[in-house]
């Protein structure tokens, strides 16, 4: 009799979810969906949430980009199966297009469907249960999402507000140890907006190549910069250091529903070899490769897409945080942080300023039922007492947000709200109400300041 | 001094890849690339190995589908990020389209980045390292690739090719143990074409029923049923057994590369539960959900695409399946199973026939580098002794392969060849050849019968 005839009867239903699925949870999803809260029914709900630029239909996807779909559809190469790891041309498009990272080939580039699957290819072939991964906080927390359900333990080095949200170089270096399989660099850092300079980015990469620890390069938001800032690929610095980069045109393109990212392998000294590019190459043949029909135009938008498109759309995303930088500074219970770059602000609550709060989730609950905004907490960054807000929103739609914010701080805390020209909190929201009437981007922000 | 710094100076660089990276393998790809073997130059080549409906472009994916990108490629919506899940309106378009399996919600479906994501997310919640999961052999080894690599244990049950691939009950159920976390049931199969009939489901469910293990169903094929046998797909069937079906719209719409496949919960005895529809939802978010434009679409081809075209495209595929089969099944030494549906073929090759090949790989080594047709060994689908090949391909290069393949039979077995009209391999490699320039799939197929 064999051992399954002898366990046939006694057995009943007993089906578990497994440890990878239950452990498997996106920190922003899991938060705000059980905020338990509802908008405001007599103001219009603002979501300053949602980390898509195309979300209010303001920013407008290039024409090119959607004249190719229809151009190439009809192709049929745009409807088969392609290689796992990408058609040639299009890893080639996206070598040359990062050639500003170093020397790149189309064999050093892996297409993946969107930025996120770069990162948890990248993740699950460099960690594994008993590794670490070390993550800046606050942070976006994927590599925490993807990472933890493997078993692998995720460690946080710390940002620094006051300086820009350079890195804590100490914090950094206290928590590599013998099992680290990796350091993520996320830059611009989404939700922080900063952009480090070539020299910090090399103190990094100092401490990389002191302990012999590859970097995850989170470079999604590589175009995204505001005036007086430049954007470094930390690839083009190192010297020795192993770099992954990953990034897409989910951001820049205007098109995340798309899935269409890639990870870049930079690897000067030879130092992952050919086993460890096979690993890459073997995790691509789980999804067998991402859409072809976004493959195949990847040469033409990489290419052809007008570069005043871009510097249109960073001037709007800049004016946009000069504008929410400035009304909100003026609120004495908050600390705005101004960005360098991506499309983000955080903004810190000065949680002990509102009696009735005792953390950052209470405030943004109470936000959301009587002004129908809707913040990301900094907790889902890892980062308490801080929120994010998104910049790429309408104009009309932030200036209202900011002054219901305004509202709401002045209502909440107990400390008087003046600006800088000894104007009360109830001026400045008078003003920011009258300017959002107003027209010109310059004249708004001026006349704030 | 703390561990890091103590370990600083001494440390080396030495990344390896993760094993799940290294054990990830698809065996089609490592068995074929390493043929090395180059097609004969004075043929032309001819690879009957491309499980790719659109490879030779002969099959048309319909008019609408096409127009419905250009379409939709406008809107937001098809740009935005969706819901991990995917957005509603698609997975309810999914579900109405699936009614046949059942009573079916937009809440039993989870969109995927095409079937391979289905079963790996299925695969990565119902299953974890120390369980095993029972595999159909011969099979499309995807459950392999993706399980093994999670230290999850692939058993294989055996089809049984003298009954049309039925599966061999009593080794199912010898299989079965208290660590079996799911049968998957892959119906109509690839490679071997088989379509069971409702009362075989009904004691493949028996078997599931009485150990109380739930079955993953692959019906990616569910649509390519040849005439004269009918397709019931298996949760239709269970009382009790919970069935997670994955399909997609890659093979009925000729739109592999577009990559958009589901997995169906069928659960009505609620034995699964919210816990693990929970773990299913987590997976998601690991890659944020697939292609929106994709998504965008859905309703309107899976409601609209006229009926003829899929029962144009079925009388093909099996008008190649009958010429191949009654082709070859004139040469002793091979021994062709005529499919039910799907739209692949398995080939005997009675090894022992063929005094210079010790396995069914030489055979295919030396078909390719004599006659430049490339099969996919059996050994790919855990079945030596078998070769796969494609019946999508263009008619007349079916007969041209065909043709091939008689005459490298001819060549190296050590059967004289003769048809059941005692006809030798030779006239019948004259007639198909004969056949090859004259028109009409019905008059050639009748022909060579």
């Amino acid at each position: 009799m064999s051992r399954s005839t002898e366990m046939g009867c006694e057995r009943k239903w007993d089906v578990r979810p497994s440890r990878l699925s239950l452990k498997t949870c996106n920190p922003i999803r899991s938060i705000v969906e059980n905020l338990q809260v509802k908008p405001n029914p007599n103001k219009k709900f603002i979501p300053l949430s949602i980390g898509d630029p195309t979300a209010f239909g303001n920013l407008k996807t290039p024409d090119n980009v959607l004249q190719a779909i229809c151009d190439s559809v009809k192709l049929n190469e745009s409807r088969s199966y392609g290689p796992t790891i990408g058609h040639f041309d299009a890893r080639r498009a996206v070598a040359e297009y990062s050639s500003h990272q170093g020397p790149v080939t189309a064999d050093d580039v892996i297409l993946c469907s969107g930025c996120s699957h770069a990162i948890e290819m990248v993740v699950s072939v460099i960690a594994e249960a008993g590794r670490n991964i070390i993550v800046p906080r606050p942070g976006y927390m994927i590599h925490t999402t993807i990472g933890e359900g493997m078993g692998i333990t995720i460690k946080y080095y710390d940002l620094l507000p006051d300086e820009n949200w350079k890195v804590d170089l100490r914090s950094l270096e206290s928590l590599i140890d013998i099992n680290t399989a990796a350091i993520v660099v996320n830059n611009p850092s989404n939700p922080c907006g900063s952009v480090y300079t070539e020299e910090h980015l090399c103190e990094i990469l100092e401490i990389a190549s002191k302990y012999c620890v590859p970097i995850i390069a989170d470079e999604i938001y590589e175009h995204f910069i505001f005036s007086n800032h430049k954007f470094t690929p930390i690839s083009v610095l190192s010297k020795d250091v192993p770099i992954l980069t990953c990034s897409g045109i989910t951001k820049r393109f205007l098109v995340p529903g798309w899935r269409m990212g890639w990870v870049i392998i930079h690897d000067r000294q030879n130092i992952l070899g050919k086993e460890f590019r096979k690993g890459l190459y073997n995790i691509s043949s789980r999804l067998l490769g991402p859409n072809t029909l976004i493959q195949r135009i990847l040469p033409l938008i990489l290419k052809s897409t007008p570069l005043d498109y871009f510097d249109d759309m960073m001037a709007f995303v800049e004016s946009q945080a000069k504008y929410a930088c400035q009304a909100l500074s003026k609120v004495p219970s908050l600390r705005p942080i101004m960005p360098q770059g991506s499309m983000y602000m955080m903004i810190e609550i000065k949680i002990s300023c509102f009696p009735k709060f005792t953390n950052e989730l209470a405030f943004i609950k109470s936000l959301l039922a009587e002004q129908s905004i809707l913040c990301i907490p900094g907790t889902c960054f890892n980062y308490p007492n801080f929120m994010r807000i998104v910049l790429t929103v309408p104009e009309e739609i932030l200036h209202e947000a900011c002054a219901r914010i305004i509202e709401f701080c002045k209502e909440h805390s107990d400390v008087k709200s003046k600006d800088q020209n000894g104007h009360t909190a109830e001026h400045v929201i008078y003003d920011s109400t009258n300017l959002y009437v107003k027209g010109g981007i310059r004249t708004r922000v001026s006349l704030i300041t």
